[in-house]
């Protein structure tokens, strides 16, 4: 008991930035937060546990911190939304030190700050895993902004954000399932950042947005598993190729140590928190003009084109992949 | 992985009273829920893990899904908000059957719906303990509308809904360390549905803060914990007597059996979730016409004076007991 209000007054500490963000009336300390809203919530949990979401002896805390809340984050830049506050529930176990709970707040804490993001309250209690639960709050003045998995139609293209497999291959390089030896010492650091400090696409979701996106989901399970539930929420059929996808750096290495083809780990691998957005055609080139010029200031990553969106049952398809392909086959 | 995906179609079905609720524009299925704003949210998160907060063996699945989203709406309560949405994230161990998750989802909405709040999203997971997190959003059209736990002024009276005590005694009685057999047997029924389910005082603490309350927190602690928060918060002291606290029916029939003097119980047995208040002296004599004109058609609990709010430390002083108390003494 004393430990746990002890965790709460060290996390107030570090989570104060958040209580002197706009709009925050009541936070920590309250028997709820207070915000001012805008509109429209676009509400997210996720919830990480130690030993199915990440270990403890892979990560630093504030890497663990850090990952949470971007894998909420990352929901809220799925939907186009502009994200508002975040509410970080612990379940820490005996064996953990203080510090190391309140090193988790800071990894949340610099990413949240980096976002724009507030941590206007949330839990601690006691657990026998580490659990991170965090609930993001995002806004929107219109639902018509907002981007939801159905609204994908025949004749859309579909692109991904950035580069797919660094996670799972830097998750690998973790693990020791492969070695780092074969790998530029540069690229191995870039691949394990990818897995411990994912970054949200949270600008690439507002632009993807305006610029007409008509569905879209973050990559969080591998994309096979995320593009084929915007096919059957949409009812459409989706046919993506595996050679266009874009292969993070690095990557072809591991894949090749793991005796698996690169494509179909970057297809299969998850936790990349890029984005899979459907375009209407028309739309197509109108976005990579505003996307080029868009980039510096919006620090945007790149764009690749993957695939189609044609009628037909509501299915994902792979035209040069023999067989199905599902998420986080190799990856763990 | 197929597991999680068939108890999120479980709870698709059995939470979609919550998908026509007004205001929910989408909810389980996209990458979040989007409901409409109304003015001020009001947020809070509550977690309850196996094995902590209770144990699976003497509680149902849908008393576990009731019990935790009664403790996280009852923060709603104490601020005096309107409740909106939940979101509930389960953490499943491998030993747990879809039914009893389902059962567990079907707990949770049938308090909602009594609540008419919207379970509008969350989470499902793996995990090694069943870890229930519930994120709460309620609204307030004026931030003047909702009580906070810093407003306690000198000259203010403290009030306590309901009876307390009753979920204390309720848990003696579950685990055997009292017996049933000197209670009347719907007292001891009563007591045990005080533990498993907790009804929070989301009326009483609307009509609370429409009549003036300065400061409120739900006792969820003990009282002896939670009233000492609002003299800590507010920077005043707090006396009660422990005489004047309402016992519930059994507990002090529980209490003799435990050895210990039944305000003492009532004073530090936690989970009551009953409101404690502070209110202007001036108030009081509006606030009982009102109260009672009220509570035929709110059904509200009856009130009980218990303190008074003074000058001097901010501390929490029991005039008629000897020594400090603190919450959870006696009840596990």
């Amino acid at each position: 008991m004393v430990r746990e209000l002890e965790l709460i007054e060290a996390l107030r500490e570090m989570l104060a930035p958040s209580a002197s963000a706009p709009g925050v009336l009541r936070w920590l300390g309250d028997d709820a937060a207070v915000v001012r809203g805008r509109g429209y919530a676009v509400t997210s949990v996720d919830t990480m546990v130690d030993g199915v979401h990440f270990r403890r002896g892979q990560l630093s805390p504030d890497e663990i911190g850090h990952r949470a809340l971007a894998g909420a984050l990352s929901d809220l830049a799925a939907m186009g939304a502009r994200p508002g506050e975040a509410y970080l529930a612990l379940a820490v176990p005996a064996d953990m030190e203080l510090e190391e709970a309140a090193e988790l707040g800071r990894g949340a804490q610099t990413l949240a700050s980096a976002c724009g993001v507030a941590i206007a309250g949330g839990d601690v209690s006691a657990g026998e895993a580490l659990t991170v639960s965090v609930t993001v709050v995002g806004w929107a003045s219109d639902p018509g902004e907002l981007v939801g998995r159905d609204g994908a139609r025949p004749g859309d293209l579909v692109l991904v954000t950035g580069a797919l497999g660094a996670s799972g291959a830097g998750l690998a390089l973790i693990e020791g399932r492969a070695s780092a030896a074969s790998v530029p010492s540069a690229i191995a650091t870039d691949l394990r950042a990818s897995y411990g400090r994912p970054r949200p696409r949270l600008a690439a979701g507002a632009v993807l947005s305006n610029l007409g996106a008509t569905a879209m989901i973050d990559v969080s399970d591998g994309l096979a598993t995320d593009a084929r539930h915007l096919a059957v929420q949409s009812g459409v059929a989706i046919e993506l190729t595996l050679a266009a996808l874009p292969v993070a750096p690095g990557v072809g290495d591991v894949a090749a140590q793991l005796g698996v083809d690169p494509g179909r780990f970057a297809a299969t691998a998850g936790e990349d928190y890029e984005l899979c957005a459907c375009i209407p055609a028309a739309a197509r080139s109108l976005l990579e003009t505003e996307w080029d010029a868009s980039r510096p200031t919006k620090d945007l990553p790149a764009i690749s084109w993957i695939g189609r969106v044609v009628e037909g049952p509501a299915e994902l398809s792979f035209r040069d992949a023999s067989g199905a392909l599902s998420g986080y086959e190799h990856s763990r």
